[in-house]
This record gives C-alpha cells, structure tokens and sequence, in this order.
C-alpha cells in the first residue's frame, strides 16, 4: 500500500473528524459483515500462499489500528496481547519478527472470539482517539486515512480469500444462499449476452497522470507528471466468458504461439486449460464457482480470475493488446470514468455483472468497479517517487518490481476505495483476484 | 493397521457381543472427549504433513465405521454424505480416490458440527446392526473388534496430533488448565529423580514370538514364529530426560561419531539441538512443552518425542544399544509386564511420568503405557505373513518398509488397546509420537 | 533475440556479399579461440540452470546456422547429425522438443572432437551458400546478419559461462595465465583509483527512441518512437568497486530499508554480503575472482556481477537512482556515445577497467563496452511492435515480461555487436553476467 | 564399507606382501582399464546424485591410498596437491570438509590428465611402502588390504555409472562397440531361453551366519552368530527379462495391490513401467540399453536393474517372495556356492547374462557374479557388532539405517571381491546397480 497524500503534500485533511468517526465505524463493520457467513473453521485455513486466514484479515487490520495510531498517538495504551504484534505483522521489517506467511494457516489461536474481542477493544481506544483527533497531530488524521484505506484493501482480499477458500473444498459450498444473494442483488442486470464490443478511439497527446485531485491517495500514484500517450483505441466494454470460451475452443491454452515464454512454461506445469473457477462436466458444459457454489458459466460476464499469462495471450489471439497505464488512464479520463456503477460487495455478488441489454454501444463500460483490468505496464515508481521513512515506507514502494499494474477496481473492491488513478499490482501468474482484461490497439 | 487375528484364524469372537455395544459406546465416547476441550479453529489445523486434523480423525473413524461394517452388512444403509468417503479415506486405494493428505488443513468443511452429527448418525446405525450383531456372519464381529481398534489407534494420534497442534502456535496453550490437570491426576507419582538404573539378565533361548493368546491382534503380529535369541541385560526403567540432558550437555548434537549418517544430516539440516517440545531460556533453563503449556523440564519423567536417530545416538553415548524387537517381547514375558499401570491417557496427562521414588530398582518397570520403545528392528514381515485380500490387505502390510518397531504402548495408549505382542512402527526421524528409549547391552 | 530490422522493414542489405562472408570466418573464429583456452572437461559441465556448458554454445550456434540458413535455402543439404536438432535447440519451441535446460551439463556426448568437425561440416556449406547469397532471395542475407549476431551473443555467453564455471571449482583455475593475460593487454588502463564521480545535466524533451540507423538492429529496437524526457543528471561513469565498498562496509547488506521486498529476501535466503566472485581472506582482504584467477580487488575498476537488486540498493544507499531505459539512450546520444573503447574481449581481459587517471571528470565514459548497465525499465515491447511469425517470433518476443532492460554492452561484448540502442534483458536477481550501474537523479 | 576382519580379530595377515604388491598393481591397473574406453568429457559429468562422474571415482580411491595408507606410514609423504582432500573425501566426517556430494559432476577440475598424474604419484609411493612392508605395523597391510576392497567396491560403481551416464544420452552410445565386446566374451554362454524355473528345499536348523573363513571381509560380516532358520525353498535361478516382462503386460505396474505404499507412490511419482533402460518401440518392441547401446531385449538373461519394490512386487505378483539375508547365506552354502562363474567384469559383458541351455535345472545357479540379489532383511548390524574407531569407523557402520541387504556380487562385482558372506546395501529405490531377484517360498 502507499502513504496518503497528504502524509506527502502535508495537505490539511480533506474530510471532517466526525464525519471520520463514523466512516471508521462503517468501514470496521464491514470486515466483520464478510466474514459472518463463515464458520470458525473457515476463518482459520490457508489453502496456498497468497492466501490468508479470514481471521488473520480482522486481526491484521486491528494490529495495524493500534500499531499505527493507538501505540504513537495514546500514551497511556496498552496493548491488548503482547503477542499478537508478533502474530499479526504482515511484512513490515522496521515493525519486527512475525510469523512466517507460509505458517498462517496453522495458527488456531487466539480463536476467532478473542479475534472479535481484540477488535472491540481496538475500536473503543480508537473511538475515544476519533472523539479528540482535532487536538492531535495532523500526522494523526492522514493515519486514520491510511488505516481506512488499508482496511478497505484488507476487504477485497477478505472476499478473494474467501472464495478461494470455499472453492478448493471437494463440498464446494457457497458463500451465500442462492436466496440470500437475491435478496441483495435485486437490482443485478438482466442478462446481456448479445452486447457486442466495438472500438473507442482516444487522440494522442502529453497528458498528466497520477492524483491531482482533492482527497486520499497513496504515495505510489505520485508525484503527478507528464507522459506522450500515441493516438490508440480502447474496447467499449470487458472480454465477456463467451469471448474467453472461444480462445479456448480454438485451442488457444495449447498453442505457445500466444504466449509469453514464462507464461507457456505455466501453463504447462499447472495443467492451465480454463480460468480459475471454470470446470467443464462430463458432458461438455462449463461451469464456473460463484457465489452460491457451482453455477453455469454466463458467456455475457466480464471474464475474471486469469493471470495476467492469460490476457496476454487473449490479445495476441484477438489480435489486440492490453493497454499501458497511462492509457488506461487517460482513457479512464476521457469518457468520464466514476465509481458510481461499482458496489457489489455490498450486494454479495463477489463477480462481475454483464452488461445490461440496453447498454449503449458507443460509451466504454465497466471501466470501475467490475473487473480489475491488466495492464502491459510494470508496477515501477512514477518518476521522483520517494519511498517515506520508517514503516511506511515498507507499504508500497518495496513492491516495485516483478509486478504488473492493475487498474479499474473490482466488484470486491469498496465503492469509497475505487478511483481512477488507483495502481493495483499483482504478479504475472495471479488469478484469485478478480482479474480481466479490455483490448486496446 | 492389522487384520484381527479372528479373521485370519476363523476363531470364535473372544467377546459377547453386549459386552461389544458397551465398548463401542464407551471407545467412541473417548474419541469425542479427546477433542472436546479444543475450539473448532483447533479442529481443522495441519502443521505438518504427519498431523492430521482432529476433525479429521473423527470424520476418519467414522467413515471405517461405515465403509466396512454399515455399508458390508446393512443392505438398506444410505451414506450420510456421497462426498465423504472421498474426503475422509486415509490410504485405501481400493477403496477409490480421495483428498491429498497434504491438504487436509486446507478443509474447513464439513464443520464440526456436521462432523459430530455424521458420528451420530453412524452411531444410530451402528448401535441397530450390533443388536443384532449374532445374526450376521462372523466376520463382522471381527470387523467391529478391528473397528474398536482402529479407533483407539486413532486416539493416540489424536492426543500426539493435538499436542503439536497447539505446540506449534506462538502462543502456546495448554491443553488443560493445571487446575483442570490436578483434577485428573490424583494420582501422579511423585517426584522420583534417584531412581538409579540398573541392568537386568534375560537368558537366551528359542523364544516363541508373535501373539499367542485369546483376544484380539493384528494381522502384523501373526503367525507366531520361533527366534533364537542370544542372553542380553535390559536396563529396569527407561531414559530419563535428566540422562538425556547429560548427552546434551556433553556436546551429543554436536558429534558426529554418535549418530548414523542419516540421523547427522537430519540433525544438522533441522537445527536439532534437543528432543521435540525442549526449549532453553535466555538464562539456560530447559522447559519443555506439556499438557499445560510450557513448564519446566522434569529430570526423573522419561524423555520422549525423540527419533530413532537420537535414541541411538545417545545409545552410542552411553555405551549400550537399542533391543531387537524379539529381545524385547522377550524380556517382556519375563519379567511379566501387563498393561495395568498405564492408562494416562484418560488422566489427561499426555506425558509419562517418573517412576515413584520407592519403585523396587531390581525390576523391570515402565514396559508398557509409558513411551514407545524405539527398538532397532525393521518393520518387516513375520515370517509367513500374508496380505489379506481387499481393503483391509491395506491395513498393515503396504507399509512393511523403511519404518521401524516400537513397542510396549505410551501413556497415550488406551489402556484396553495395549498388548505385549503389539507391534508399533515410524520412520526413523519421526519424533512427533511419545516414543522413548530402553538400553539393552 | 529480435529480428533483424531488414527483415521487418524490407530495406536492402547493409553489408556486401563478400564483407559478409570474411565476417563470417571471423565470427565462426572467434567462438573457437574462446573455447580453445579450456580442457574438454571445462566444455561439458553446468554449475548452475543460467550457465550452458561451452561445448554446447559452439554446438547451438552451429545449428543455428543449418537450421535457419541451410535447411532452408540448400535444398540438397543433408543435417550432418539427425539427433543433433534435438540436443541443440536451445527453446523454439516451433522448431520442436529438445533437451531439457537443467540436463545440458549431464550430456558428455557427442564429444567436443565432435562439435567441431559439426562446426567445419557447417561452416563448408556456408562457405558454399555465402559465395551466391547475392542469387538467393534477400531474406537470406537477412539471415546470416541475424546468425552473425546471433553468434556474437553467444560469445559473450560464452565469456560469462566460462568465468562462472572456473570460479566455481575449489581450485579456482584462471582462464588465461597471468603473462598470458599481460601479453594480450599492453593497452591496459594505468590505475584510475582516485577519478571522481560528477553529475552531468541532460535537457528534458521529446525524444525518439529506437533504432534509427542504418545497420543491423533486432527487432526489440524498434519501431522508433517518441517519449517525454524530463531533464535529469547522469553521473560521468560506473560506480567502481571501491564505491561500492563503501556500501558494503557500511551494513548495505544487512539494511532492509535500501532493498526492494523480493530482494531482501533473496540476499537472505542466499546469504549474498557482496557481489558475485568476491571473497573476503580470513584477515579481511578483498579478493576478486577474474581473468587469472583470484586477485586482489581493484577499487578504481567498475563494480560488476551485481543483481538489479544490489544495484537498485546501492542507488538507493547513494541518495541517487536508477536510469530509466529512455534516459539512457537520450544520454549516449548526447554525450556522443560510440563503441570505440570497447572490445576487451579480444584482449581477454573479461574485466572491466577502470577510466585512466587522465579521463576528463567533465565527460561521460563507459558508456558502451564496460558493463551491461541495470536500468529501472521493464523489458516490454516497444508501442507498435509485432512478434514475427515461426521461429523468429519467439527470439526475442517470447520474452517480454518480468525482465529488466541493461544498456551499453560489457567488456565481453564483441566490439561489432556494440550499439546505442540495443535492449539486452535479463531477470533482476541474476549476476553472472557483467552488469554494473550508473547513477542517475 | 566395513573394516577388515584383522583388524578386528588381530589375526595375520593371510597375502604375502610380494602377492599383496602384485595384487596392487593389478587392481589399480583395472580401474584405469574400465575408464580408458571413455572420452574426457564422459569422466566429468553427474547426470544424477547417486552417481559419481568416473574421473572422481579415479582420483577418490587414490586419495584413500594417499590419506590412509602413505599420510599415516611414510613420515616424509607429501600430499600431491593440498585441495585434493577437499575435492576427493567422499563422506568421511573424521577427514575434514568435503564438496558437497551434488556438485561433484560441476568439477571440471581437475583435469583426467593430472588425475592420472596423481595415480601415477600414489602408485608410485605406494609402491615404495609395499616393498617394505614387512617393517611396518601389522595395521599397514590390514588397510592395504582394505585400500584393494575399497577400489574393487568403486570399480563396480565406476561400470554401473558409465552405464549410467552413456545410457541418458539421447545418442546413447555404447561402452564397446559390437566387435571389441564380442572379441571379449568368447565364451558368452548361449541363449537359454527355455530354461525352466524350479523350486529347491533347504533344511531348516540353527545356523551360522557370517565370516568364518581365512582371508578378508569388512566388518559388517561380523561377528559369526547363530540364527534360526525355517525350513525354505529357493529358486534354481533368477528371475529372467522373460518372466518380468510376462509381469509388465499382465498389467503389474498398474496395480497397487502388489506394492508396497513407498514403492507404489513411487511408481507414480516417476511414471516407472519397466526396468531401468527398458524403452518400447513405437511398434512394441522391448530394447535394452547394454554394453553396445540399445539392443533388443533378451528374454533369457536375468532381469536387472529394478528397485526393491519392484522385485517385491513382482515376488507378490508370482505368489513368492524375497529371501531373508540368513536364508540366501544358508543356501548359497547348502548349493556349494563359488564364484568361479563370474568375472564378466573383464569380459566387458557389464550385463548378466542367461544361463547355458544344457544348464541342470535341479541345481541352483547365478547365486554368484550374475546380479545383486535383494534380500527382505535391512541392513542393520550383526549381534555384537561394534563401530571402529577414528576414520573407519564411518566405513560401514552410519550407513546402517533404511537400506536394504543385497546378496551375489554382480556381473560387474570384480571376481576376487565376490564372497558368499558380503553384505551389500541399497535403498529401496535404487536401480542403477545390476540388482536381480530370485524367488523364495
């Protein structure tokens, strides 16, 4: 993750105390409203490395609350397991020893209760901090930012975990009922298989790219500065699973032809015949592992869940190419991007939605909030980045290499946490997040 | 496992069948009350690939229950769940495909609660089919009495499983409170640090090996065969951990003229510098995982959790050897051990215990019910031995290679499952089980 | 490797039909008078998955030539080995299945006599087809330009490849004797310890980047096109040994807050304390493994052997930066940057030296033909480039991703091969190739 | 290996010291004799970690000579070169730090030619020792002794690694050619292919087990003692290529029920569905890599170069089973076993080959020289037995743990190295050694 703006630009904090008080107490509802579906047990299992326990997701982000602001900022605090800092640290070097990541998953303590204990005792100090942030540090607000944001990420893998966890059990159940997810999806769109794609052109020019706006961001979406972006095309909407299912009807996972050479390698080695979550039956149909468990695939949803080896080769097939960030952002820019489509994780949809049937063909859809989009761009920092001292540092920038930027945030991504100049990065071979892809050309 | 000597020899079940139902109610309480003061997190762990997860285990025994008995003899008999003989088959391959042993700390579900509603369900059945237990053929009393057993074998793994499950969290908890441990243990010896060792004759001769008597063996421990065994001494207790420190302090770890070429690597590969669950204070103290957590070490209690390599290396030390497996039935004739003084298990110790100080240093003590006894035999074939034919030729036999014997039962042991015939095996760098040593010269 | 521009852009030959065929003979010589300073031992061995065994350097090149030239413009042209397509291919995958990378070192046979009649055998048809290229279609000429720098790269494979394997051995053998050594590189540097370092300013602009000129370029270095260059500094030379010296000495190594979070972990896990073929004596003395074997460390010589991660670790140390691959190529341009200086090959030096005491610190030197210079820029396709199709395709195309761009060429780049705008790639973790850095700010 | 029975028994030597000079001699002429066939390049490589490259083998058992015979006898040796300690200890803890065992086959260094300057060095300071070594302690003519084992021990390795190493060689090219091995064995037996399995009894009784006679034998022959053994049949011969290919086709490596769990998973795991190099045409033809490179299987010659799971699972499949240690030692006497039939080593046969077809079925055969014969007893030690002190005490005493004894001596076993007590030991896994099977019940 990355410093907030401010913590950079030393910024007055753009939102009122009170009004973070009460974002703070929303947004700490919701890790626990994911994760109440779930059993005990599932919150303890860690079926591969990347990742983690959903109980290790609540305490984390309660470790990092009074890590951050509790044990700087309130003198008299005591912490609530002088364990737990060993337990919960993700990665942060300057903040001491932790348990190995690979060892997640056979922590059985502290159980789930005393978890929900240690948030409650974390949310009391940190109500009592909220009612006097106006007397502390300005240093104290951007943190509360931070911690927000940092939750909020913490979300989206809460649901990606998730997922996974309940899609490798030979029992595959779902996360919901199919009869709970209707009662959250009344608004879901109708099915819209026959939304074809078509090109969307974007002149060429110098534009800015990184957060010029008001309010959060992290330090690795700046400094703002300028790059020549060549006249190019962007696709109207998302590859759907129909389009997918065509690349891999024609052959496409066994010719190397499409593929990168480490991408073909992995492919190869892991028996790669479909996206994550596709299975086909003895018959031919191809299903795909959603919500409620097992369903048939819809060809008109936004593929998701591929490696980055996977969109790539997609390209090469249809003859397009992904975009570079700085297109996509520019693009993003030009047709009006907002997150105002987004949220479906409130709605417990945890994938992306097709396209309505009346969807106008000559806009560009889906650009936030369905799927994250891969882009053929490194996650390298903008020019005159500067990682920050001490543990923040650690947030971003010591990431900044072997990794591809993202873009667009996903259905699992937090409305409140979406916006255009957002670098999500992951590895090549990633596909437990909700990972697609737009042609451009 | 073994095939029950009944059904190898087509003698008459040794035990009523009334007298059955009681024992099967009475084993299948103990199963659950092992895991009873565990938290559902606790239940779905696997720290390595030796431990299985206590869910499992009772998921396990009750899938034999209804696999070999339920699903033979009862023809109307429905499966609880189609899906749970793939998840909860250990090794059959007759018996189909199943859930890699590697990932079974990656299954949350079933969760307990079905897990015990699928015992209930078993149990139901199981009790209308040994109602009539004198109405089917005699194989399937012989099934039960192999069942009973299977299931004890499953309780020892439970206690040992349980023990480096909560060992291996940073937190390390205690099984029991040490109020909750008192309670039960009224009857803990009392310290008995000078009990020297001394060594004890046993002639030689031709000795009948193998289970002789009435009641219930596995197949491993057939057919009876004559050895001749040379005249040896055998020390009257076992190692102790205060014997085992003297090794230690002596520099044992570090000299690779103790130890076999294969137990050096090992030991130098893992940073082996103790037995498992042995750790040293910043100031020098030895403490030592427990029951209760960690306590420090006991000098007079014996050591266990060591590995074939360490038991012999410090045999090398001291100047004696481990007994063959036929010296030690042997010796265990003569100097007639039975399987009273054991039974820890329902103390909830999970420890062995020092001898009492005015334990009688000509005899032989501790033969059976304290620790397993590395002996330096192969697990190999009795002469004669033959592989049943199905899935219960999958009991015992495929695994007669690269283990080695142990014998005499641990304080782990159900009291009712230990025998002097019993043949116990590991590989030799395991360490996880309550195995110990006895010098033989 | 990429396509020959020619190949992509049609435009006549560069180079005379005869030219060709005396560059030829002196290539195919070079690879040759590489090797002949080894035993037949020293060609077959593999230290580790980078490194190719020598003999099979001299062996894949040869099949280059017959696959790419002779199978296909010889119609009668026989394949001197029906076997040696498969043992030679190193990964086109259109050109079908072939040993296994990890195996090269385990494949003794054929012997290098072998190799070598395979050389003459080869370099007899290619005299035949060189003497009437000018009546073969123009891709042919295209072709043996390609197979030219093909082998060149491979020389310098070779160079790197050799110096690895004898460092590796316990004796640590030199390549040449020191006379030897002596009587190739009168023209030595004189000593250069105290040549300071100094920031020189580049203009910000519009710039094209790419292969601009005539001449042989591959296909990554195009197409030309425009990036926006804000101003920077460059420093006028490598960082040297003794700067680097200065990092270790320091606590570089053991500092996380200068590494990139995948580069920490590898110096951990590896226990890396300097770059590759340092040691330390027992009282301290840093010495260098080189030409002659092991040598005391030259500080005025450029740093080289170093990871993108030690790179990147030290700029960061520095107060300074990495260069992108942009501002490189806009930096030789203005600084006139030419390959003149280059060709320590010949010499056998396989070292970088160090600038003579009378360099002028105003000027940027070592630019081209020192070490391959790390910059920050991912190795991705340049905005409109196509893979070619069949076997070509996969030279350079295939590898576009997860790779770092290195500028300038080494002192084991033949001096021919040496140009401005040539993109050579490798993984950040990698060392054994002369990679150094430069600052930037 | 195992210390020579002098040594422990302080008998006198039993070869005169003139003899034991000529024995010399001849013995280290035969290991140079079985290399020369081979190129350099053959001599370095390690195509797997069980095999060692032939040139180390040449340069290990001089370093024996080097550091047990002339270091500790002759005052004013000189080393030949001071890294060859390091470079040419194969496991010897008491003798320093060592190359790791992995890396031997990346050592092209030392080249052949100074490995045969340094047997040159050896022999002849050797040579001066031999001829007074009437003047030495009697210890001296013991390791003498020992040193000849120890190289006719590597000389066995050196063929079976050859063997190794020219067969994964996609040329696999052979060791002779067809003439140089036909103009070596003359007296080849002819083809047999109908000779008939037969079963013979061996009384039971108590018998001796062990070393008995004058003349040498390693330690782990030792001490003689009694064992019980049941009355037994054997085999007349060993199992032919004939007989384990009527196995294979009646689908034996495709059922679990004949292997053991280890062995099974392993059949798996490595896709085995045939001896070590078996290949099957495109056609179904069976070939056979041998001494001349890939010929077509030959039914009547004994079946080599399997595992220890295979030769019990093929013994389970034909309602037999492997012999114990004491049963083959007690019939090999009871048949009047001697090796006189051996000695293929010279004939450069490195195959068994079949029996004579006027051959006496009711006698037993090949108990000697033809293939190792796996036994169902682990190599463990003798009653009584007790590890040396100092250096050899690492002979053979540390391999004693998850190996398995192996009874005959081979067709690559030197003829005067063969003897009815020696005790071979593999793992079970292990299949490049001549190891064969013969059928007990």
């Amino acid at each position: 993750m990355a410093l907030p703006v401010s913590l950079v630009s030393s910024a007055q904090p753009a939102v009122a105390t009170s009004a973070l008080a009460t974002h703070y107490q929303a947004v700490r509802a919701q890790s626990v409203a994911l994760v109440l579906p779930l059993l005990p047990e599932d919150t303890v299992v860690q079926p591969n490395l990347d990742v983690s326990p959903p109980k290790w997701h609540l305490a984390h982000t309660t470790w990092f609350w009074e890590t951050m602001l509790l044990k700087q900022f309130v003198p008299e605090y005591e912490v609530f397991h002088p364990e737990y800092a060993y337990l919960f640290n993700s990665y942060y070097n300057s903040l001491g020893s932790r348990v190995n990541r690979a060892d997640r998953g056979t922590l059985s303590r502290p159980p789930l209760a005393d978890v929900y204990r240690y948030r409650a005792y974390v949310d009391e100090h940190m109500a009592a901090l909220l009612a006097k942030l106006a007397e502390l540090p300005a240093a104290a607000t951007e943190l509360v930012e931070l911690g927000l944001h940092h939750e909020q990420q913490h979300q989206e893998l809460l649901a990606t975990d998730i997922k996974y966890i309940l899609s490798t059990n030979p029992l595959a159940p779902g996360y919901l009922t199919a009869a709970e997810l209707a009662s959250k999806s009344a608004s879901a769109p109708t099915d819209g298989a026959n939304f074809g794609a078509s090109w969307l052109p974007v002149p060429g020019n110098i534009y800015p790219i990184g957060h010029q706006q008001e309010g959060f961001a992290f330090d690795n979406e700046l400094p703002v500065h300028e790059v020549l972006v060549a006249p190019f095309e962007l696709q109207n909407r998302l590859v759907t699973n129909g389009d997918f299912l065509q690349f891999i009807e024609s052959g496409g996972y066994q010719q190397f032809q499409f593929w990168l050479g480490e991408g073909w390698d992995l492919v190869n080695r892991e028996g790669w015949r479909a996206p994550l979550y596709w299975s086909q039956t003895a018959d031919g149909q191809w299903l795909r592992y959603g919500p409620t468990g097992l369903a048939p695939l819809n060809p008109a949803a936004p593929v998701s869940h591929i490696s980055f080896y996977e969109a790539d080769a997609y390209a090469q097939w249809a003859g397009g190419r992904l975009p570079t960030e700085a297109e996509w952002e520019v693009a993003a820019r030009h047709f009006g991007a907002t997150a105002a489509g987004g949220n479906w994780l409130e709605s417990g949809h945890f994938d992306p939605l097709p396209l309505p049937a009346d969807a106008d063909p000559t806009q560009c859809h889906q650009l936030l909030g369905d799927c994250w989009e891969w882009t053929y761009s490194p996650y390298h920092p903008y020019p005159g980045y500067q990682r920050a001292a001490g543990a923040l540092g650690e947030y971003n920038g010591k990431f900044m290499i072997n990794q591809l930027v993202l873009r667009g945030g996903s259905c699992a991504t937090p409305e409140s946490h979406i916006r255009l100049t957002y670098r999500n990065f992951f590895h090549a071979d990633k596909r437990w997040q909700f990972t697609g892809l737009r042609l451009a050309r």
